[in-house]
């Protein structure tokens, strides 16, 4: 099998396997309690936020475990600050995940408004664009760090400046971004900034949110006192230790990564030649991410044929799977229909070799019908 | 070590860990994608799904999976129906967990009235209590299934029938509960339940809400369309196997296990003959829960001695172990200070044994400063 399918999510690093094993057997403790058996636990919790700090840029004390990246969306959005009644407006982008989207419909539902950004046809958010829709009322944006659909990255630094200059907080859902392109949430000035593990090679069901040290903001999850009263519940210590493993080692290799990646985006294009297709997103894209569009086909149609070769690979978005009509993403950015009806994402992880780009490249153009180079 | 920790959180069972291993390392497609390497993943969700609902009496569509207790008891708390004008009202217990308490109070900021009931001092709440302080403008009546510091179980069926008779809904937090004695929500009536796996031998970080079909209830996690549009977030696979594991393998034991632990209470009690002390709770209790308060003692002085002799206990609940005051739950079964101040819990769990008991007594009786019998 090859798997291409990286933005949906990724295997388990095996150093990261390795270090959650004692957490789940013998280390076992709840991390809370006040006795020697929970002292290994509780000090690899420390540990892991400081891994995952310093792979951010931020401090320990900004990073909140959750139990993944829609958690964090979720806690972002729906907690931080609607203390100030002449702050209620948020602004987010129409290309965002269903995280994002349906958690400003939440809000939007108890009278929070809520205005949505459109991205250019190559996917992006730009500074301007949010200049003229911010104001001093907007509390809160939310523009994602990286398309999960199409890869574009968005200009971040550019976003936050506009957004701190009305006295409004920046989160970003970097879901797709963390781990597989640099990210310094003091250079950028990120107040919020969600992840999850599963996407960077570490295990599902669990994540962070990042909250800049000075942000107000409420609990989401009520109850205990752990992560310092805002966020409750038992630590899940084998996969916050899991996590951290995996996301440093992805960070140690990021640019080497990147480079191999890019080399196999090239190939698979390479193999593409001569069919009519579009390529979405921007220059500014993550590595190894490929959203094609092909004129006049059925994007499942594909999806099946090379899942029956062997590979696998997707239309859309993992959570849009289960419906059929065009996604969210592909609608924002103005595709037309006879191609956007034939788009495939492929997402080449860490895992991949070049054998792989090239058995995708080639089955992609068979299952298209066009001739074999 | 002896661990007597079990109602903080409990060893995983060696067949949950063997099951959960596929889906960390093969088996780790998203299990919502539309290709051959998603079926399994997606099957053994169903599989969990089918096994937990058997379990407690559910049907599998009832069950949906979650981060753990505390998200079950927030979900619960704040998403069930809050359509109807007419019936605001909630009515939950002063001796809650603070996954409960919690979440009552944040839907109190937002206007949405709270009533506390007290238990007596055997730690019951009983249906006379919740019938003078319910009425018809109550919207949900929330209380927990057995206490996480003394043990009580609640006569469920009894606040369940007085609950329905106001047209109200019944949530119970069954954490300390499920999987340490039979529960059969449909017998009972309920009509929401929250469990955490890590308490019954699962992992920690997965959980699950029960809500009986054709309950009114809002999303909480929002996102995509997992857990039919329910609970979005990538599903955590192998979490959700090894607790479907976890909860039979108990489920198949409960009578035989508790028949043990109850035993073991006693040996423990034996050994602590003459000593000033009160056994806190009713007759109905969790089989292996003691809670102990011993006159003119110091809780936290007694676990720490007990620690050194390699012996873990607790003083409260788990997540109140960084605060040194009374508990809420001592508090609100009036125990008198000479008391309280002195308490201890004993959880004992399926992997304790009988010299286990044996030397917790003898050597409590030592910490505790009484005569070796």
């Amino acid at each position: 099998m090859v798997y291409a399918d990286n933005a949906a999510t990724t295997a388990l690093d095996e150093s990261a396997y390795e270090a959650m094993r004692p957490y789940l057997l013998s280390e076992y403790s709840n991390a809370s309690q006040p006795y020697s058996f929970a002292r290994q636990p509780k000090k690899a919790i420390q540990e892991a936020r400081e891994t995952i700090a310093s792979c951010i840029g931020a401090l320990p004390e900004e990073i909140y475990f959750t139990s993944g990246g829609t958690e964090s969306d979720n806690w972002a959005i729906k907690a931080s600050a609607f203390s100030d009644p002449d702050k209620r407006a948020m602004i987010t982008s129409a290309f965002e995940h269903h995280a994002v989207l349906n958690s400003c419909a939440a809000i939007e539902r108890l009278g929070y408004p809520v205005a949505y950004l459109w991205p250019t046809s190559d996917g992006t958010i730009t500074s301007e664009n949010l200049e003229g829709c911010i104001s001093d009322n907007t509390r809160l944006v939310s523009i994602m760090f990286a398309n999960n659909e199409i890869g574009s990255i968005q200009p971040v630094k550019d976003l936050c400046k506009v957004t701190h200059s009305h006295g409004a907080l920046f989160h970003t859902d970097a879901v797709q971004a963390v781990g597989h392109i640099r990210i310094d949430v003091r250079e950028l000035e990120i107040d919020l900034l969600s992840a999850s593990a599963h996407k960077f090679n570490g295990p599902k069901g669990i994540g962070f949110l990042y909250v800049r040290n000075g942000v107000d903001f409420s609990p989401y999850m009520d109850g205990g006192s752990q992560e310092k009263g805002k966020r409750a519940g038992t630590e899940n210590v084998a996969a916050i230790v899991a996590m951290a493993v995996a996301l440093k080692r992805n960070c140690e290799e990021i640019e080497t990564t990147a480079r191999r990646l890019v080399g196999y985006e090239d190939i698979v294009i390479g193999e593409l030649e001569g069919l009519d297709f579009i390529r979405n997103g921007s220059k500014e894209h993550l590595p190894g991410f490929l959203s094609l569009s092909f004129r006049g086909k059925d994007g499942e149609a594909i999806l099946h044929r090379m899942d029956l070769q062997g590979i696998c690979i997707s239309t859309g978005a993992a959570c849009d799977s289960v419906h059929t009509q065009l996604s969210h993403v592909l609608k924002s950015i103005r595709l037309s229909e006879e191609y956007a009806l034939g788009t495939v994402r492929i997402t080449l992880g860490r895992n991949n070799t070049e054998e792989d780009a090239m058995l995708i490249g080639k089955t992609l153009r068979k299952v298209i019908g066009g001739k074999v180079k």
